[in-house]
């Protein structure tokens, strides 16, 4: 067998084992020396394998502590109704939120003008994390006008959930009127909520949900660790 | 004047001076030193009123090279029609492109998927650098069937539009069916291309084109350097 063909049996297997869960997302693999025992090989032999698997997103190796197994990414339709939990729900996903850090201060001025509050208004801050399959996802900060929604902070706490918070305020629908999406690289706080390395990239989204007669009731962004999610923008309307 | 009167004065100053283009996007602001100096006031002052320029992102510092005034992002939409000559035009930017690498090639797996292409199957590939105002804004790679459309390459070579190539091969419209947004960091090349630092944060888009029948015509990515442009996903449907 050749170089070639060796190397590509190894990346076969190793690919295999995977795919079948022996090797999880996120475990790191076996070291080039107990790969190239493993498989009789030299370790150059095993380090093309790995850099094909890498060619592949399959595993990703970070300078000084391994390859690892890459996490698929989590597919996040941003649309007309952008639902944390519908989105993960949609991408068999098990969805989960922590609070932060819940208050209600006065708006700054792009709050203000986001929402379309006067000056001094109060606003509602629900910070968070947004974990997928128990792996964090995104923080997130959501800013609501306060007098509009008296005692959305305590439904928040409670059910940590904005879709079932506004339901209790007699919002049963509401629509996304735009997103923004930009990146950054992580800090050394996002990184540490994020389990992810400072520097590493972060999609950020913000938004803007209006209620069914267009008024805005929610201003919010995201900072998602980049590798775990793809955002989706379809042609097609989301119901 | 109190400490805070005395740095919020050097921030309003500083920003009206970038406001009315005294200091240019781009341009390394003085020294902390040389504003000590000009202002009359201690370093710690200056650092004050700079990092208040920091948050409101009119300024961004680079360690050990100063603190540079932060170009405006392009807004740039994407949606049905997805169109880079007249999304910068509508943000009131110059638009132009660079030709990179143009050829044509068997298509590889997920090329040949995208585009419903059978195995081996030829593509051309169109490589290349957008700018908006001179600055660049991302590279990008568009993947087109050969068969199809045996004169496009020669087209954009001579016209460098996707458009205007498209509309030479009778596709007088085409629509993009969807779009993934992620986020990544700046290797050397794509760093020296966009005139960024390695390690600084690209927003990763890849679409798929189709024609007026559904049909894909193209499928491309484009790496955007992240701190020049805001996509903006709108409920709207673009025109």
């Amino acid at each position: 067998m050749g170089r070639a063909a060796l190397w590509n049996a190894i990346h076969d297997t190793l690919a295999e084992e995977i795919a079948r869960g022996h090797y999880a997302p996120g475990d790191r693999l076996p070291t080039e020396a107990q790969l190239a025992d493993r498989f009789g090989v030299n370790r150059h032999t095993v380090r093309r394998a790995l850099a094909a698997l890498a060619e592949d997103d399959i595993v990703f190796s970070r300078r000084g502590a391994g390859v690892f197994v890459r996490h698929v990414p989590t597919p996040y339709p941003i649309g007309r109704r952008t639902r944390f939990h519908q989105n993960l729900l949609a991408a068999n996903r098990v969805p989960e939120k922590r609070v932060l850090h819940l208050e209600t201060r006065s708006a700054n001025a792009q709050e203000a003008q986001a929402l379309q509050l006067g000056d001094g208004a109060l606003v509602h801050v629900y910070e968070g994390l947004s974990l997928s399959d128990g792996l964090p996802l995104a923080t997130f900060r959501s800013v609501f006008p306060a007098e509009r929604f008296p005692d959305l902070l305590s439904t928040l706490r409670d059910t940590r959930s904005v879709t079932q918070s506004f339901a209790a305020e007699g919002i049963t629908d509401y629509t996304r009127a735009r997103t923004e999406v930009t990146a950054e690289t992580a800090t050394r706080t996002q990184a540490t909520l994020l389990e992810i390395r400072a520097g590493d990239p972060i999609l950020k989204t913000t938004g803007t949900n209006v209620d069914a007669e267009g008024a805005p009731i929610e201003v919010g962004s995201s900072w998602f660790a980049a590798d775990r999610v793809v955002l989706t923008v379809s042609d097609a309307p989301s119901a």
